[in-house]
């Protein structure tokens, strides 16, 4: 009476109660950033700024936070695209986690937001303020804040803004305040209005317009949804999760795959797994799939700002340039300058591979398609491109004859991103 | 070091194994259907049309159906709605069953429409056609045919198909065929485009239509995603898990919620439960949420068609009448004339209660704004009806002060349904 494995339960009593903080497992030093941390200690919350320094290897998830992450569907199954596998004829073991069709707002940015969000209610806080490029963040941010009775405010980047009407609606729905960045709100953004009044925006610009307002109001914080460390640890609990999971069934990946735009569920899921290797030498693969619109991991290694306008501080890593145009694709959360520090130092370190797909995003729509034929499952366009990258990997393994243990991350659902799979796939 | 609990999970090793067939507990026989029976023995699958009048009370799902069971998900979690309990400070404690949120395509429909795909597959079929109202049932009947590698053929109820553009989209990325019903595809589609060019349909219609075109293709059959015993059957998976999860926290439910159109969401989580009343006198009570636009509950109990034309035999039912012109709703899942046979028989001896809830549909959209506000997930506008009569019942427990234990069922999330709550709540 053997059943097929599909799906690899993780029973709620068993979840991880700490997050890990791989910092003082990596090969050097993370390089301190550089340039005025005034703002930024001003406006960020207390418990993520220490979070963000900590060289702590495991840091709590307090209960409270703990009962939360019950609440919005943690732990999330892992399954077995047995049914994928099989039409690829791969002897390839193919795993994917599923953050975005199990959380309440249609990603893994949940995980941290509503970390940050308790941080910021138990700080005392009234108001938390932040940007959002696809809207998966934003979305993330206003639920979050909503729970634990904060308010919200959303810069979000125009040019995503103007048509994913239906995200937006669900932002006002959790109550947030919802502004197109570039917007009239800041000085930022009036200066670029000035320029052209239809500025379709970018990830840096709606940073810098949201720290510009909570740095106007004492009883708000500027949060983010990616690159810095303290959102990475928060992430960690998703492959920390799958580390469990595929234990339970005998199984260590030998690649682990996923989108990468900021780095936020690359991280997630890869950092557990890459600890292991820092410690233990073992031989795992880590590829990240991104857009050639922001190929940031093929871009130079060196000091650049965040946002757009150079109010965050420098940070060392993977940059295009803090003012470089990127061309938009509907995987519009891959679009951003520059990776988490964590991860370039990785990447620079030879611990991860990219690989960067066409601007027309066919090819991503495709592979998406396939596993939605197959799996049943609709991932955001973001997550297609990890669909891509864990179809390649598996075609390969089909190429060599190797039997490899494959992890990808499907970080989003794409039921309100259909405009995307109608456009390039014509519908 | 106690836990809050907030979520219930079920290991995949302990998914119930087989479906409950309530009729041979029923307190007196089904009565049988009236009428031609010759187009739905020729139409139906067989093992379905086997199912519908069998007398077992317990029916294996076969080991390749759980496997596939898994893949789309199951078993799905079952929350305590500990935030909005507070907010009602009500005395009652309410679970809620996430069946949307954590199903590929969207609702409780997958449940049944992969058993009648993998049935349908197993029997050398083709092509599945049907019809849908609300677009949840044409979803998942979509996907489940792609999945097991069947086409699709879906009748949409056109007054939903023309505004409803992401869920078509969606049908058609799974390779679905899908037509405004009325269509010109159909000698009733015909007849009632002439009359009307514009004609907004109904699912009686839709039916109509569906069973005429797979009458003329031997390689075809009709599925119904709701109404009809298979259907309920395949649906109690929902309740079987809910009593195994609550079990392990000691709970059994007082009062069992959920919305009610022709009874398939019902049926599926309040089946099981209806059973142990039956069966050992036990108290629960059964609450069926329902719109003012159909209340079919409070109709007549008597013989009638499921679909328009009178293709279908009539069944033993409530209805208002199987030409009722009923007018539009957002909650469009629940606008049918006719109930389950299996639910009016136990409504007529007194075993469901019904409460309808307005046209204007303010009152659920506002409940829902309120679940999602404390909970976080956002429900369907049908599954809005079953938050808002969960939430009439948490406040009846706080008037009477008594501690009941209360069950409701979110059967679809609502994130292709944004207009609704963006019309109703004017965002």
């Amino acid at each position: 009476m053997t059943r097929d494995i599909r799906q690899v339960s993780l029973p709620v009593r068993d979840m991880p109660t700490s997050w890990y903080n791989i910092i003082p497992d990596l090969p050097e030093p993370l390089s301190a950033p550089e340039g005025d941390m005034s703002a930024m200690g001003k406006v960020m919350i207390k418990e993520c700024l220490d979070q963000e320094f900590s060289s702590e290897n495991w840091i709590e998830i307090p209960e409270e936070l703990q009962a939360i992450y019950q609440q919005i569907g943690r732990p999330r199954p892992l399954f077995r695209a047995a049914n994928l596998e099989k039409l690829l004829d791969t002897p390839a073991e193919m795993y994917y986690k599923a953050e975005g069709l199990f959380s309440p707002t249609g990603s893994h940015k949940i995980n941290t937001a509503i970390a940050q969000a308790y941080y910021g209610k138990r700080q005392g806080l009234e108001r938390l303020v932040t940007e959002t490029g696809a809207g998966q963040w934003g979305t993330a941010l206003s639920c979050a804040a909503r729970i634990t009775g904060l308010e919200a405010t959303v810069y979000w980047v125009r040019a995503v803004y103007k048509w994913k009407e239906a995200r937006r609606d669900f932002m006002k729905l959790y109550g947030a305040e919802v502004f197109a960045s570039p917007s009239g709100n800041t000085e930022t953004g009036r200066k670029l209005l000035n320029e052209d009044a239809e500025h379709p925006g970018s990830l840096a610009i709606a940073i810098s317009e949201g720290l510009e307002d909570a740095l106007l109001d004492n009883k708000a914080a500027y949060v983010l949804g990616s690159v810095l460390n303290h959102v990475l640890l928060h992430q960690t609990i998703i492959g920390l999760e799958c580390r469990k999971q595929l234990e339970s069934i005998d199984r260590y990946p030998d690649v682990v795959v996923s989108c990468l735009g900021g780095g936020s569920n690359f991280g997630g899921i890869a950092l557990p797994f890459l600890g292991d290797v820092l410690k233990s030498g073992r031989k795992t693969r880590f590829v990240a799939a991104q857009t050639e619109a922001a190929p940031n991991l093929q871009g130079e290694y060196r000091y650049d700002n965040a946002d757009y306008s150079g109010i965050t501080p420098r940070l060392k890593m993977y940059t295009l340039g803090h003012q470089k145009d990127m061309p938009p694709v509907f995987g519009d959360g891959l679009r951003y300058h520059g990776c988490s520090p964590i991860l370039s130092l990785l990447r620079n370190k030879g611990y991860i591979e990219t690989v960067a797909y066409p601007i027309d995003e066919k090819r991503v729509f495709e592979s998406a398609r396939t596993f939605l034929s197959e799996e049943g499952f609709l991932p955001a366009p973001e997550s297609a491109y990890s669909v891509a990258a864990a179809i390649d990997e598996a075609e390969a393994c089909k190429e060599s004859g190797e039997r490899k243990v494959i992890l990808f991350n499907v970080s989003g659902h794409g039921f309100m991103d259909m405009e995307g799979y109608k456009r390039v796939l014509h519908l």
